[in-house]
């Protein structure tokens, strides 16, 4: 949609707004339909092509108005999360349809679905452990769990581990920056040799400092094997799976008992939409659920997706999943992510064109780490120059020891000119820079 | 502002989305302002007037544009969280000012901040007693802790318990539904000479139920004394305290170390905006900071709210906050209490005048809690036919053993004439359902 679409198309929407407001009085106050209602009122996936705005927007009033907020909200979710799930070409485990155990729920943030896991998993060990030996108390077992994740996890992981009051160990990784089997196997039994109760790794595909992937089809098995909830963090990375090439990326994921990422970061879905898949409903439920009188209603048994998350209230984030996937369709979001991927690999290609400078990551997707061939010092140096120069900004890592900063392709509207022009500025300042070193 | 106005500005709204995305490389991707920047630009005070839509928007390129989305967002949520709190009345203690060591954050819901709140106090307590016992883990300490809060309290109170592994113990509550001093003072004896270690009360002003209030200024004390961090949730009721007449229903708020309410309630700010306060931002900063590299910046010392939440990423919630305080003015807010309140009111007589019914609980706020002077199965039947009539919808609960029917006052645009209408709807109903029971 065009700047020109856009501002027809929103003044429409205004219009809307402004006509269901003025009318709300001649709608029902509570919906007549059934709960699975809205499934069947739209297809079973989501469009190859794009469609019009008109196509979709006409939806509302057919699909969405009949079941006014609820049970709309929750039942429109569940189907996106299907229709994600499908473009992702997860394993059916973790798809609701109509008799599925699994099923996928919109978090706000990478954070909360990681958190909301670590607990789902400590509560069902706990359960696990009281059911053989009735006499152990929560706070005893708690006070023996361990979880792990990579060494190059989110801070946010180790911040679940925090609040769920367990241990958190960081797996150290191989020189691609990835955990492997061998390693987890080996803290494992170090782990159960001094009494302590693993339950649950939080897998990362696409780290934050390098994009780096842990070795789901080493880690998963053994998880599986070892009884401990395994997790997927992808929240960056995620969204590159609906396309097949990169696809491979995910292989493993059907040794996980959940799986994450944001649409919000880079599948065109507004901030905040992060997209959680869980292979057993009934784990997550378990850990949260609570019914009071007043929020009884008189279909118990659909979906109430207030038990997959802290929040009680919701809002209504999954139409604008199906407005996105819809008028872009699966090829046009595909098309997207290609791009990123080409710009970045344009940029490494300047890079490695300049002697000065080396890559220090493989570029999988839209990434690029480089520095200097030279001190942290001196990268330290040039960042700053270039952040403060205030055309381009560039946030660091820590990768081995050394000082690395990152180029991320992640804005909807970058061409192949913002690459040249920013590889062109960093490499102005940086022959600014090594000019006025001592020789 | 009217549906006419609604709809011109919203368009205008939409010029101005499409102009900024169309021109947004002409803008500096980094901004030039120093922390603290914007506090200086707007008054330290909500309006008590209503300002116009134009004195507002222009106020966006003037104040938020230069700020960008970082550091405006943050700092103007800091300054909204200040407005509101004096418009509340708290104590200067609970406000960030430019020197003090309190503030507010905008969390999604009250859930949330009654967990932020535990995991705060949670982690605390255990540093608290690990100074004096460097020997005792974080996990025996826990094992030990016990939280409190009403019989009457959310059903996110419980959860939060649950969350942070701590036990959650329900206490009992008057003949008001309100819990008591020396209901508290009783129970801790006990727990203290079982060797559990009290650490948490949350305090529900404005309970779901009922719309009943803890006796903070009987709690607070206590808590002080036995170094018990008490928390406020007043998620309803919070909006009433900027009127004078209901603000001594906060009185004791000055004991208390965190304080919730949800403007999205009843305050006219769209879901979700829960405001929470705490008198020190070190406590809640202390149990969740995390310092990757890619994290850091140039100004670690002054605020950054991801410190004081769950999730890590932020909407720039604080935006409608501005707009709509402005818009109304103080008292235009105050108004809109009022007549809610004064609807309520107007539903009690009607409720009171009538024989057949009576009421279940003080009327405070917007809340009016009745039933059939009659078994509670006649009152089931009743609200079944009320909601399956689909002309209004209630929400029942249990009050002392007793099936309730709860008539809330919640949205925008009722008038008196809603009120009569669903008096007599619900009135014509019960004459029904009383002619078809044998005598």
């Amino acid at each position: 949609m065009d700047a020109a679409e856009f501002r027809r198309r929103g003044k429409e929407m205004v219009d809307y707004v402004a006509d269901y407001l003025e009318n709300i009085e001649k709608r029902q106050v509570y919906p007549d339909v059934e709960p699975g209602y809205l499934r069947s009122l739209i297809p079973e996936e989501a469009p190859e092509e794009a469609e019009s705005y008109e196509d979709v927007v006409k939806d509302i009033e057919r699909v969405i108005m009949p079941g006014a907020a609820s049970p709309a909200c929750t039942e429109l979710e569940t189907v996106m999360l299907d229709w994600l799930g499908k473009m992702l070409k997860l394993p059916e485990d973790f798809l609701a349809g109509t008799e599925g155990r699994g099923g996928g729920v919109i978090q706000g943030t990478a954070s909360e679905a990681t958190l909301i896991a670590l607990l789902a998993a400590r509560s069902k060990i706990v359960k696990l452990i009281q059911a053989d030996h009735p006499d152990r108390s929560e706070t005893d077992i708690i006070s023996k769990l361990v979880a792990y994740s990579s060494d190059q996890a989110h801070s946010s992981v180790e911040r679940a581990g925090l609040i769920g009051g367990v241990r958190m160990k960081k797996m150290p990784t191989d020189s691609k920056f990835s955990v492997r089997g061998a390693a987890l196997q080996k803290v494992l039994e170090e782990d159960r040799a001094a009494g302590l109760i693993p339950f649950f790794f939080c897998a990362t595909l696409g780290t934050t400092p390098s994009c780096a992937f842990d070795c789901i089809t080493e880690l998963g098995p053994i998880c599986n094997a070892e009884k401990i909830w395994m997790h997927i963090d992808a929240a960056y990375a995620g969204s590159a799976f609906i396309c097949p090439e990169f696809r491979p990326l995910l292989n493993g994921v059907e040794f996980a008992d959940s799986f994450n990422f944001n649409p919000h970061k880079w599948l065109l879905v507004n901030f905040d939409c992060s997209a959680m898949w869980v292979k057993k409903r009934s784990d997550i439920i378990g850990a949260f659920k609570m019914e009071p009188l007043y929020l009884k209603h008189d279909h118990q048994e659909s979906g109430n997706q207030s038990h997959w998350q802290i929040p009680l209230g919701r809002r209504f984030r999954s139409l604008k999943m199906w407005f996105v996937f819809r008028m872009y369709g699966l090829k046009g979001l595909q098309a997207y992510i290609r791009k990123h991927v080409g710009l970045a690999k344009e940029f490494e290609t300047l890079v490695r064109a300049d002697q000065r400078f080396e890559i220090s990551a493989d570029v999988v997707l839209g990434l690029v780490c480089f520095r200097f061939k030279g001190s942290n010092e001196l990268n330290e140096t040039l960042l700053k120059r270039i952040n403060r120069a205030r055309k381009i900004h560039l946030v660091p890592c820590q990768l081995a020891g050394k000082f690395v900063l990152r180029f991320a392709v992640c804005a909807r509207t970058t061409e192949s000119r913002h690459v040249q022009e920013a590889w062109s500025h960093i490499s102005h300042l940086a022959s600014e820079l090594l000019q006025e070193l001592p020789h």
